[in-house]
């Protein structure tokens, strides 16, 4: 069985160093057998926020299908610094995910909120199947394109 | 006990097939003793969408109320098809409705997904007292009305 | 170890009436060794909805900061209610905090957030340790500044 970090090798990705929180609050918590991150930003770096503005006007539906990745990249890299070793996820549960949309754009927005579940199912497989939540509004936090949370069961 | 089987029967309801997910995630997870569904619209038959608009605007919040009862039973459905069994359900935890809505329509909302809850508690009972927390917006996947989320405890 | 009750007291806070739901559903639920509550709003004493109107155009977003802290005072009145002691809760899991919010809005909402935030980490401390999720829209029930649910770990 490959591993989460040798899928994201293959896939030539890199986590982002795991960000904190945009105010008084924590990236993540642990309960029980279950891991929950924060809403997560597609920051690049953990300082510089890349795609703001609204899908479907400021931003095409390419550009909020990459946010969308990008923010789960961030989940994902909150994960292992919850966790030290993807591995230890059994699954994931859900996605959770707030899309920053124009008028009229809900049309697109389950192919856009695929940039979060295809990159989880490409990293972790069957473990990666999830069940998924999704959001529409007009504003979100520093007027970033999508804010992206994930559940996991952990061992 | 009746079961709720009996009750929909009672109620005249028959329960729509399980849809599918409209993009690249599973229509339902359990973990550990609590069984999610994602986001289910209000499909009539698993094909056709019903309820497309904004409530306030090109549909009534007497339509709003009826797409809410359908994708609930909808979300049934997943559970009657990740369960075989709706006795299976000991307590329905949450239910998330998302409603999409046109501007200044917030004040009806909560009778809106009231077409949730009735449901829920006709069928469910005792079983079925739950949670609950509501979303508005003026965009949703589809153009759908509402979007609705149950959470379940199982056994 | 201060109590939550006892810091509740040293910051001049006073719980209001635990509210009963708005329409078809309950106010919380425990599922094993987890408490979460439905959506709470900004009530005074069970009956006065302060706050109405959107943050950023009929409130400051100091009038949402204290919308926020009184809907999560409702929602730590419920799981007293619910618990009887709130020493029973080991821990606050996750805040979910809905803002009604003015076009171009977003930036200032993790702020305005806080106001949930700040009233749990210093009643309950390390305890008060959560994740969070903020969702914006231009509609609220009642058209509420906010609505605020709880997720704790008891014991």
């Amino acid at each position: 069985m490959t591993t989460a970090e040798a899928r994201l090798t293959e896939l030539g990705l890199e986590l982002p160093p795991a960000p904190g929180a945009v105010a008084a609050y924590e990236p993540w918590a642990i309960s029980g057998n279950m891991i929950y991150t924060s809403g997560q930003l597609p920051w690049r770096d953990g300082k510089t926020l890349l795609f703001k503005g609204r899908i479907g006007a400021e931003l095409t539906p390419e550009q909020g299908y990459e946010a969308c990745r990008l923010s789960t990249l961030n989940a994902i890299a909150q994960l292992k610094a919850a966790l030290g070793d993807l591995e230890r996820v059994h699954r994931i549960v859900r996605v959770e995910g707030s899309l920053n949309v124009a008028p009229g754009s809900g049309d697109m927005t389950p192919k856009v909120l695929n940039g979060a579940s295809d990159v989880i199912n490409a990293v972790f497989g069957e473990r990666g199947r999830h069940t998924r939540m999704i959001y529409t509004t007009p504003d979100l936090p520093l007027n970033a394109a999508c804010l992206v949370v994930l559940w996991a069961e952990i061992g």
